[in-house]
């Protein structure tokens, strides 16, 4: 292991006097905090020299400047709770932002039923706001309530609720540039715009999207979209009892989409990845060898979840959902092994009742029991490649996904979701024994080789891990990678020093695709 | 009148061996065509000097590399229809690109309902090759069916059906590039991907909504949602007998559409430009003054179609249109003259039978009736602020708006459309006689006022007229301008030598800053 890396004393004293000494920490255990607590033990090609903690936008701004005077590159986090590498920057020594400290509610609007928030903000914490503030108003959440509602978004995250995909959740952003300047987007552009929040475009190009899984800028204040609590809430499971189904199953969820029957964004799980979800049952298999067909066939029986097993909801008025969950059993139990079981229909009333993980995050209560159910030594790294919502296609990319897994000795968790109505990514968690460093070396391996020859084969990833946002962007290539020059184009125009975030996601500053 | 803008010999001579002679246009007549039909006579400040007819996106890019060559500004266009200046240029003399000729419905994909077509083909062209085809799809289309898909969305443009608005119509981009290179946005940068059409984002940053109403690119093919044909259309006219009630009903227009009950555009409109729409009556007051709310009370009173009249339509299984058609009587029948009149609930089987335009608009069919029933004479122009979806506020602008217009001897025409669950737009449509050069010229005064007047109230324009784009353009200035100079540095990053469409909402390159 190389020395640790570290920042001349000139960028700490600048850093020292722009926020509070305390509040820039380069000790070993501070900074450690930010590593990716699933990454190889000993490796640190991807750790900080220095963690930042700024409270104020103008803080933001100046350690952008100072980054800019001395060419240092930063890597901003909201929590650092994000998957696919969590908080740890691409390239070694750069300056961790935590953006943790910048943590208010600045608003909640009941009428127009949205919430601006800055990027420390976990969903823990804004649904907490909405609660007290005794507004009848949800919040779509993902699986784990502890991230950034800000970062997960920023990193195209996905949760279940209608705002739960394709850039929808977040709505008029403030935006720290490279260079320190300070951007609004939208509305925002006009001064204290009432709309800022309520409508994504102004006059003219809109900016909003292209800040999510770029290295363009750094959110520091963004509208966040709340839905009205309905009169009734229904979480309902989909499964399929036979493997056989498993393409009919995918066919039928899009279907439900393109019909708007289903509006949130529905989940098809693997049963290791349903049971603890849906139904609470417990997964103690060995994962040290690859499950065969059978024995998986066998847990899904047993514990009567389902070969695959899926979650969506409704909400509306209770004829509305009564209508749709009628719309959906027509549909699934066409399915020859297909089941539908849906939950009590709930009230607003009734959401304190609420216990099982599932039902829980899809009436936007924030929760961590899929963590707390898993064993400590789980650890896992995603693969999640985009492809039509078609049965034939996600079989075929999941038969690829799974021979390669076999081969090298490893199991598949995870899941279809329905990003949309035309589209599936199947993200797939490769768990490991965090404790077995030739299982985690393997599983990032397998990771990095599933990313390559499934990436051949047409189907990108819509999110890296830091450890291969390089040859996941090379999958992107159309053109002589047109998409990536326009991209980089773009970033030596707003960050001529290249001190943003270099490499996120495989677009690169001018400085660095020259070394 | 100056003397009609030129080109340089030898642009033309470049143009015509690069496309064809026919297909680069300079006489008079020719080049007139693409006149915007409403604007002040004998005024030529947005003329162009040559019209020329790509046919394939090779001959786009060769287009882009003359004018880059020569320093020669360009202004596209799909068919020329938009309203807002029509295909003029901001800059007189420029070359025109019409795309009429590129024309092709490039594929349709029955099951994951979408179309890719070429930016000349209209709504009539993409309707009628879905019919040819048999399939059972049906497209979100705007009043008139003459437009471009693609120059109509790339206007921020909108329509009814659920895509109707927010950028959701289109998915997967083609472009070319102010310099001639070609890029695609999303998945579209994997070579031949099958989600090009279906995921609008990739791996880092997405580009896609920046192309619309910019000057970063010519976007030469898309993709196009579909729907598939309900089992149920109903369509539902809201309207409201006394002006007292406008504030319930924009607040309730905004609870059905936050509750996802509508799930279209829904549009309000004054009873001049609702009664020829909705119900098929005559309009035929006298325009030449401004009409008192006495007279224009008792036009609402006398057809019967309400003070404001809206529209929207349900489209479903028959239990889910019938669940939902209950939760807008609950709402609207709860506005004391609020009254809810829908139509028949049509099977795709009784499509052909629709002859009113609102129910065929809302159905998917293309029309020209709308412009069909107007006077030849009857000009507009338009003004399209944007504000929150609240009574008070559309209230509030909406009296600017009219009292402003009645002190400058014009009328209202137009209404309030929900362009998502949060936000108003009021369409202006400020009628003129296109005979009477002073009505027109104060027309276009009148706006000009209403732009920085209402601007000045913090209400900008979503889409701006070319006569006065940079004073629309002018109210978003937060931060000394912070947006538009963001967008510039793009700009200056992607077209270095100002060719492409400069000026287009008020964004320019750095030529013509510096000029």
């Amino acid at each position: 292991m190389a020395e640790r890396p570290t920042l001349a004393p000139a960028v700490l004293d600048e850093l020292a006097a722009a926020l509070d000494a305390e509040r820039v920490v380069t000790d070993a255990a501070g900074v450690d905090e930010f590593k990716d607590p699933y990454w190889i033990p000993g490796d640190d090609s991807y750790l900080g020299s220095a963690v930042v903690y700024p409270t104020t936008v103008e803080e933001v701004q100046e350690v952008m400047r100072i980054a800019n005077r001395h060419g240092v590159a930063v890597w901003p986090h909201g929590q650092g709770r994000g998957g696919y590498g969590g908080p740890s920057p691409r390239v070694r020594g750069s300056i961790q932002i935590s953006l943790r400290k910048m943590d208010k509610v600045l608003e909640i609007n009941e009428e127009l039923a949205y919430a601006v928030v800055e990027p420390g903000v976990r969903w823990f914490d804004l649904y907490d706001a909405i609660e007290a503030g005794g507004h009848s108003l949800q919040l779509t959440v993902p699986d784990l309530g502890w991230g950034s509602v800000i970062g997960n978004s920023m990193d195209n995250g996905m949760t279940y609720m209608p705002y739960g995909a394709d850039f929808q959740l977040l709505c008029g952003l403030e935006v720290v540039l490279p260079t320190g300047e300070l951007v609004r987007t939208g509305m925002g552009a006009i001064p204290d715009n009432k709309s800022w929040h309520l409508y994504r475009r102004g006059l003219g190009p809109s900016f909003g999207e292209m800040f999510a899984q770029s290295n363009f800028g750094i959110v520091v204040k963004a509208g966040v979209w709340l839905q009205r609590k309905p009169e009734a809430y229904v979480s309902v499971n989909l499964s399929v009892g036979q493997d056989a189904d498993f393409e009919a199953a995918v066919d039928a969820l899009r279907e439900l989409r393109l019909a708007k029957v289903i509006e949130g964004v529905p989940a098809l799980y693997a049963a290791l990845t349903a049971a603890p979800q849906l139904i609470d049952a417990q997964v103690d298999f060995d994962l040290s060898r690859p499950l065969t067909d059978e024995e998986l066939q066998a847990y899904a029986d047993e514990t009567g979840v389902g070969i695959w097993a899926g979650r969506t909801a409704l909400w509306g008025t209770k004829a509305i959902v009564e209508a749709k969950l009628e719309a959906i059993r027509r549909v699934w139990e066409a399915i020859p092994s297909g089941r539908v079981l849906a939950s009590k229909v709930y009230a607003p009333a009734d959401y304190p009742d609420i216990t099982l993980s599932t039902e829980q995050v899809q009436a936007g209560i924030p929760t961590l029991q899929l963590i707390e159910a898993q064993p400590p030594w789980l650890g896992h790294i995603g693969f999640s490649p985009i492809m039509p919502l078609q049965g034939s296609e996600v079989r075929f990319v999941m038969e690829q996904i799974r021979t390669r897994l076999r081969e090298d000795g490893l199991n598949f968790l995870g899941g279809v979701f329905a990003f949309n109505e035309r589209t599936a990514c199947i993200v797939t968690g490769i768990p490991f024994d965090v404790r077995d460093e030739a299982q985690t070396r393997q599983a990032y391996a397998s990771a990095k080789r599933l990313v390559q020859e499934v990436g051949a084969l047409g189907y990108g990833e819509y999110r890296a891990h830091v450890d291969f946002m390089d040859e996941a962007q090379g999958v992107y290539d159309w053109n002589d990678g047109a998409y990536r020059r326009f991209a980089e184009t773009i970033k030596d125009a707003i960050d001529p020093n290249g001190v943003l975030s270099p490499g996120r996601h495989g677009i690169w500053p001018e400085r660095f695709r020259d070394a």
